[in-house]
């Protein structure tokens, strides 16, 4: 198990430490903090935490790897026979929360499972990982050069990897009760071991990679964007719907609290500050109201006329 | 079916049209609205909202009447023979987010149930609800108060009820993942049929029609208590349980949402702020920490010592 797990473990430590240089890099002001944690089952991790900055409210940048005992049902809905069985998983997870509304909410994951079947020598492994976009206001430019920078990161290991993972992300990032998905979606892979273990994780390496230079690009063409209460409340509010998704389906949430991961590490995907309104209704054609009706439903954006 | 169903629901809509007059009367300012509404699979609600007043942020009062033809798991927790059979449900439910960080969060909630065993010719019916109190600070005689209020609401149907119903409370509104109660508790119970109909029927009652006044001494004692942005800012902070509690474990919250039930009026349980900051930890020995500390786990307000 060692003989996989160090190199995958090496990548995830070295990926976190960059990506927090980087957020560093374009807001130098965001008060840092490191924790490093145990597992009382097993394992641990570190987070990094990041606040108040100029261009964040919030951030985090969480790396974490535990075992245990019993793999929760939420980790292996492909495969349900391995409920229950021995397994370690590690994973690097990031959540942005910018102060401009019109700068858009991200999240981006790459994990690994291993675990082993009754009976069998072999372990099971598999990678997983994906970024997605959240924006509070929808331009079209940004939602082709996000999926344009997903279908660049994963081409190398086949033509037919954007189409399919860009469906899952659509699938996965979905709020049945607002019929609406969480945001313009990216990338959601899972249960992927496809071409042996060097090609699925240099696959994975390529989409932890490509998250950051593809988001930071769309900071850059909004973060001085002047803004007022308006979009401010309708960002409040929208973040919302971040928080629905998270503790109502989002399976890396369940599976944290599932398996007794660290509850202030796990729910740093919450947004700093977020607001609810009865029946809340956009004016018809206003900017709020395009990103409900064109942008929060699966669209194939490198196909579009713009 | 009629002949049971028909006077629960008289008293339900009687029972909204109660409350809503008597948070107006406390409240006179309040925005309100009302909004009637279908549900596709089969029956309908009426939902009164209200916002912006002197004494509440926010506050529902939901009265609906659903029914299908396949109960959710959620709704049938200890009976699971029943999931997935024809049901009708009806409720009211009660949500209010007072102002003053010093008035406590309250939520009420009687619900009627019947449903059909397969081959069987007479319905299988219960009654559930319960009132409990989130309160930001800890009053001691506060929770006494509240408590002898539930004490005495279910008392005529026998002295073992409260104590059991209470501890069913603590139970429910408990998050694993904080290791806390989401507040000082109440009452809770479910799956009740005990001495028929009529008793049954009158104990719901008697739950629905204690609520206010009891929660309306705690407003009085409360409102006029000064506060500042510090205590703002722990209520917008505690909120953030309410919020988790609510989507991670609500069962109400998640058959609403399995049922097809409409989105808006389900989730009006939600605060309209909240903030969420990460490992924030009270000061030692402060109010905030008081709470935490004292009463945010099950205790025996009715035996301890003042």
């Amino acid at each position: 198990m060692i003989s996989i797990s160090s190199p995958v473990e090496f990548y995830l430590q070295r990926l976190q430490k960059g990506l927090c240089s980087q957020l560093l890099e374009i807001d130098p002001k965001l008060h840092a903090r490191k924790d490093l944690w145990e597992r009382p089952e097993g394992g641990g991790g570190c987070s990094r935490v990041f606040s108040k900055g100029n261009v964040f409210e919030s951030a985090g940048v969480n790396f974490s790897h535990v075992h245990g005992k019993s793999l929760p049902p939420s980790a292996t809905k492909a495969r349900p026979q391995l409920a229950d069985k021995p397994f370690t998983a590690m994973g690097v997870s990031v959540v942005l929360h910018p102060i401009n509304p019109y700068v858009p909410t991200t999240h981006m994951n790459v994990r690994f499972f291993t675990t082993r079947e009754k009976g069998e020598a072999n372990p099971v492994w598999w990678f997983g990982g994906g970024f997605d976009l959240t924006p509070y206001y929808g331009f079209h430019n940004d939602a082709y050069h996000w999926h344009l920078s997903a279908y660049h990161a994963v081409k190398p290991w086949g033509k037919e990897l954007y189409p399919d993972f860009k469906k899952q992300c659509d699938e996965y990032f979905f709020l049945p009760h607002r019929n609406e998905t969480r945001g313009i979606g990216g990338i959601f892979f899972d249960d992927y071991n496809k071409g042996g273990f060097d090609d699925a994780f240099a696959l994975t390496q390529s989409v932890g990679n490509s998250f950051f230079p593809a988001y930071r690009e769309i900071v850059e063409r909004h973060n001085d964007d002047s803004w007022s209460e308006k979009e401010w409340e309708w960002q409040l509010y929208r973040r919302g719907r971040y928080v629905e998704f998270n503790l109502l389906y989002d399976r890396g949430t369940l599976f944290g609290l599932q398996s007794g991961g660290r509850t202030e590490s796990i729910l740093m995907s919450l947004p700093p500050l977020v607001r609810w309104e009865y029946d809340f209704q956009p004016v018809p054609n206003s900017p709020e109201d395009d990103l409900i009706k064109n942008y929060l439903k699966p669209r194939d954006w490198l196909n579009m006329p713009i």
